[in-house]
């Protein structure tokens, strides 16, 4: 059987590197995730086990790929950056992006059950992914900030919008309706004012996200336990498995770049 | 809080839309599955619980996707065609990438215990994915030639390294320098005269891989139960679902084009 | 003095081969030819001369790179079609386009002289470049079609538009206002008319273009003049030089194809 | 007619800006040069006529399109920076190399006259261009290290090749092999030794190549005239012509930037 009459097809295969000396993000996001968040009873506006569950499938993910140095995740999206002279698959934008999306899709269902006990999944959920080359450091932490400034403005609405469906019995629809071209003033006020709910003082996971940092050495910041459960795998990666903290502060000012100064530096 | 500030951020992803008119390939690949297979005891040189678990979570691929008219699996990788003028997504590489390639590793880990009862999964697999674009029916032909030729030559090696391994009692290394620079005609000679293996004759699934069509119409070939148990899930899928056969027949000859007109006609 | 510290700048060029088995258009237009029009009082709506000279550069480019198969030219821009299979340049994208239209600027300039004797060029003129793949035939017929089209409408647009400035006494604000939303026989009716002209009789190089195509051996059809006038030029490729036939006929019906069956065959 | 039936293909054509936020560089180079060196009986090693050639069609290029910072050229390539924020063609990348190669081109010829009076263009040259994103302002500056170290290089190498076969009587293949694997110092020391030439003594616009910048205003370092002769462009473009400095300096280490920080920020 002639192997070498049909292998000319791999020719077709186009080279997809990122260009050198850039950040590169690869942003996953899930499928259809407002039914999926139905079908499984989400809390709304914020589920914590589905939360919990986001940024335990990443830092599955930021534990396989060394050269992912800082994660951030709100709502269904998560976000990785690769250091910016990564040499992991050359660079090639479609393994880089493969890897991660499938890697976190896998370990979403396999812990699954750690976080939703009492509630069976019922089918596998799909993520897209995309990645996206930054030139320059401050590219970098405007694309943080504008991931953060969505999850704001995103759970503003959304927690305005299920208390006046929750607690004022309003249907979907008449929510949306109130919520109409109303500013961020105007929703904080509303909380306040119907609900005696002061925004900022909801919790800081819920407003700001979640990120995802690896340790130095001797630091004794609240530290995840790794993502696995099976004792064997556990086994396997004691000693050498990376030290993660996770934090939910603002990422938009300098305070979060200043006091982390190795992110940049890789 | 400033949103458009920071938006522009967006402007840094690159389109990435395949040719219009080409056959659409995405192909999976499992991430380091020698160890994942050694540390799930598979069967060598072929284990059915994971030929099985790949095919069924390609299916359930093929039941999101209705555009992909066409899988083809072996070992640890998974071909699936788009039809030619699909516009899911519009055609985006990355999307098309890795909704295709998390989901079948989502899938992957669901359906695990279906065919892995006895054994638990140890720790979520990654898979990788790369899509090429085909200009012609041919090229497209060719492709899968050249897989299912690929299967061949893997499948007739690893028959003989495995039996000289397990019946012979060579160490792999022994047994791979016995196989060093030997033709098919050779093994198939180690396999007949040391073993008494006539290789044609052992299951075609190991030695033509798995082929995943969308049954046609009042078709009562052998059909596949849908990908998922849950009752919830089933319930929701049962009139749409799509009924897709599973094949393991040459596709390198005409007779399977010639068969079913219809793929290429799509 | 350290050469080698500075060649990693080498690996931020990005391979941009186009995809194998497809045709490669590549179509040049000219930068801001309204304005150089004016300044060499090219007749309107057609100028010969200019015709002739875009036609010649396009010749000299077809004699330099012999993959190129067809050439079609109108108004200020040309279309070069490299066969399906070339490898010239390793089919990279950015390789073709600029060897092409740098050819056929400076060949453009070179050879103004015998077209311009009365008129000098005042400024060399600059052309954009673009490389577009298309998988089938069908394609590219289809691409023929649009360009020859697109050449009859803004001939039929373009003749009524100068009869009513310079036989009418409109100004150009008014003549394009009265054509303002007028169909094709709005203005063929203005034409014969207000004109007595039936469009239809208008020389066909201005109502189909110019079609460029090798001639095949013994063939006698009107053959062009190699593109240079040096003797010395001349003299070198005398016995080698391609033979080149200058053709405006109809290319979005079928007759064209069928006449010239070798052109898809390539 | 119907034009709209075969517009779709214009939907084959393909996306290709420029990532934002990077300096662009387009380099183009000579086809074929070494026989049109010969053609036109250039004098070896360097030739003032078609180097002062070179930079000139460089400076009609950047007097066209305004958002080029710097120039760099040697032999017979020319560089092209455009600043790291152009909004020209939405940095597509095909429209900036296709403009700029074709007018480089085009200018070449048009002003060939003014600098080989007595030696008439027997024929019109092509040039390849390429372009490629550097992200941070090292790697431009590298970038230009690159070129001007090849520059040297190559200057050393051709000053002793010529010398070898011009003075010794050396055939070309002599003189190549006398200078196999032979050292810059080496090299220099046969110039001193055989011929007494002192290479650092040699004109800097052989050893270093040729840089163009736009002057600051009030600036009085020696400007070139515009690139084009005709009394008609002239006049149009006297007041509003760029004004554009010739230097032929080192731009290795930091003393060109320093003394041009206007360059980088651009």
């Amino acid at each position: 059987m002639a192997k070498s009459r049909f292998e000319y097809v791999k020719s077709f295969e186009q080279n997809d590197s990122c260009l050198p000396n850039c950040w590169l993000v690869v942003r996953i996001d899930g499928k259809g995730f407002h039914r999926f968040s139905e079908v499984h009873h989400f809390v709304k506006p914020n589920d914590d086990r589905a939360l919990q569950l986001m940024s335990r499938a990443a830092q599955c993910v930021m534990e396989e790929f060394k050269d992912i140095i800082l994660c951030y995740g709100q709502s269904d999206e998560y976000s990785f950056v690769f250091k910016k002279n990564t040499q992991l698959y050359c660079r090639r934008a479609s393994k880089l992006m493969t890897n991660v999306v499938s890697l976190f899709a896998s370990s979403f269902v396999f812990i699954w059950p750690q976080y939703f006990s009492s509630q069976e999944l019922q089918y596998p959920p799909a993520f897209d992914a995309r990645i996206v080359c930054y030139p320059s450091d401050q590219n970098l932490k405007d694309y943080f900030s504008w991931r953060q400034a969505d999850c704001h403005i995103n759970n503003l609405y959304n927690t305005c919008f299920w208390k006046l469906v929750q607690e004022k019995g309003l249907t979907p629809a008449q929510s949306q309706e109130k919520l109409k071209g109303t500013l961020s003033s105007d929703k904080n006020e509303i909380l306040f004012t119907e609900f005696n709910i002061n925004y900022n003082n909801l919790p800081e996971i819920y407003r700001k996200g979640t990120i995802l940092i690896r340790q130095k050495k001797g630091n004794t910041e609240s530290q995840t336990p790794s993502c696995t459960t099976s004792s064997y795998y556990c086994q396997q990666n004691k000693k050498t498995r990376p030290r993660i903290s996770m934090l939910h502060v603002d990422i938009i000012g300098n305070s979060f770049w200043n006091e982390h100064p190795e992110l940049l530096e890789s």
